[in-house]
């Protein structure tokens, strides 16, 4: 199953409305009476009903608007590895046993075509994630018993303010003002609807463009060190995670031949971030070439099934200054 | 204004109903229709009717049973430099003039009389708090603006588990195991109806029992680094804040003619958590003589107006074994 949060004019706006779509992205049936998704996690009784209409991408909300809870994981320890190496900073041997993750904001998530607000001095980056949505995660919970309590999977932009960021995490305390709100792709989709969903993973290429020119070609289903089960029983070691928790993964990040990666323009996979792109030009060149995001950047992040067809809908982000 | 969250066994039990309590907290009105306070704090037009009932403090949930965000300063500096000294770490000078504040899990607050469920290994502690809860903030709020989005003030037990944090701090993202959930104030109330709330602060004594013996008769209106308007304004400096938003101010902690303070049974005024208390017998003793909590333990948090009427009804937990 296919779901979607759609926006509306009505009494719904905060949350959206709750709808099915269909496998190819094109239509959709929207809940009756009208009940956003965190109710359908909370328990309720929901139908879908009437003729179906258009699905429109651009009228979609993230799946959950807002969240009780998003704990980003850094799963790729890849990514962690390429990007404290760019900061000079050591990454202890510990990262590649015991998960990474923090407490995300998740008061309110962009919608996936929502603008990027901010001040490029900020060093706006975008992260391409996966992400996945759960029921109700008992404390202490196993890996196999996190796996079962999976909802729903879908694609996370989660926004990093580079230049922010080294001041923050040298207090201890994660990220506040560095990680502003992020977004998710339009459409959530239940596992056994992805068939390249196995063991906790999603297997299938994250796509991302910037300004209409290949970034990241990267493989989701491969370098995680740490899959969902994982993540999520690190998450419940010492409380219950409530229904419409997101768990995201970390960027998603490819070794090549055991060490960095190369750009999609050498015929590399790429990168899910501006950050490992500046790294790899800092170590072949001394200096990075690529810059953060400005004004009138456009980031787009999607995934295609075998067909070609878009399974989740694009994240489709313009920058804009505060 | 006072209001609370009622625990039922209807269609709403998730989120509570929202009443209005009178101000010696012995009767309450609930809503009619039943909504919750993040309704409430979405702007859903709501009433109060019918005759008023007991108020009966052990039948509440904490004002926002779950909410969209939580995030907790550190705004009694004091207690940063008291618990990193204990720890052996180093407190750079600029956390006098940055707030230093994490992102909390918010999706399921304990009651405030719900059980604390752990594993004593943890090193498991309280922190007593202020916390406001607020509504829509922009980003780039200014204090003024963050102080008059303030609805509601409460107080907070967050508990922590220190034998769990120093792993986590060192990972440089903030805490996910070591800060499980938190228990708030059976009562929320909006400043106006505080004759204690001056410019962003609490004034008033924040009033700690351990097994029914004064551990804490902190005053949480000095010693307080940043007021919640500067801390409100951290937070949104760079991202909007949802309406619904909890601002903690971190361990209420009190200096004693510029140094650390000391124990209640010692005439002092005693601390608001247990690590700090072992920080000080650490300085006295050379090692501290203090335990963490353990199973049949039970802490009591809550806070008297001028005549010995509690303000905000108690936080009162038991440990008890995971």
């Amino acid at each position: 199953m296919k779901v979607a949060s759609i926006r509306t004019n009505g009494a719904a706006e905060r949350d959206g409305i709750f709808a099915v779509v269909d496998d190819d992205l094109t239509a959709c049936r929207i809940s009756h009476p009208h009940c956003g998704l965190q109710s359908v996690l909370d328990g309720m009784d929901w139908q879908v009903a009437g003729p179906p209409v258009a699905f429109d991408p651009a009228r979609c909300f993230s799946p959950l608007p807002r969240a009780y809870q998003f704990l980003d994981g850094s799963a790729y320890v890849n990514h962690v590895a390429l990007v404290r190496r760019a900061r000079g900073a050591q990454m202890p041997d510990s990262f590649w046993h015991d998960p990474l993750m923090y407490q995300g904001g998740s008061d309110g998530f962009l919608a996936p075509t929502d603008p990027i607000v901010g001040n490029p001095d900020w060093g706006i980056d975008f992260e391409g994630e996966i992400a996945v949505i759960t029921g109700h995660v008992p404390m202490g919970a196993s890996r196999e018993q996190a796996l079962a309590a999976i909802r729903f999977v879908m694609l996370c932009n989660d926004v990093s303010l580079r230049n922010l960021i080294p001041g923050e995490l040298a207090k201890g305390f994660g990220f506040v003002q560095s990680k502003p709100a992020c977004a998710f792709s339009p459409v959530a989709v239940t596992v056994d609807d992805l068939p390249g969903w196995r063991d906790g993973t999603l297997h299938g290429t994250l796509k991302i463009d910037v300004n209409g020119e290949p970034f990241g070609r990267v493989d989701a289903g491969v370098d995680m060190t740490f899959d969902f089960g994982q993540l999520i029983a690190h998450a419940a070691k010492t409380r219950n995670l409530g229904a419409g928790t997101i768990i995201g993964s970390g960027t998603v990040s490819n070794k090549l031949d055991g060490g960095p990666g190369k750009a999609v323009a050498q015929g590399g996979a790429g990168y899910a971030c501006i950050a490992e792109q500046r790294m790899i030009e800092t170590i072949e060149h001394g200096s990075p070439r690529t810059r953060f995001l400005d004004a009138g950047d456009r980031v787009r992040i999607w995934m295609e099934d075998d067909t070609g067809r878009s399974i989740f809908g694009a994240i489709d982000q313009l920058v804009q200054l505060i």
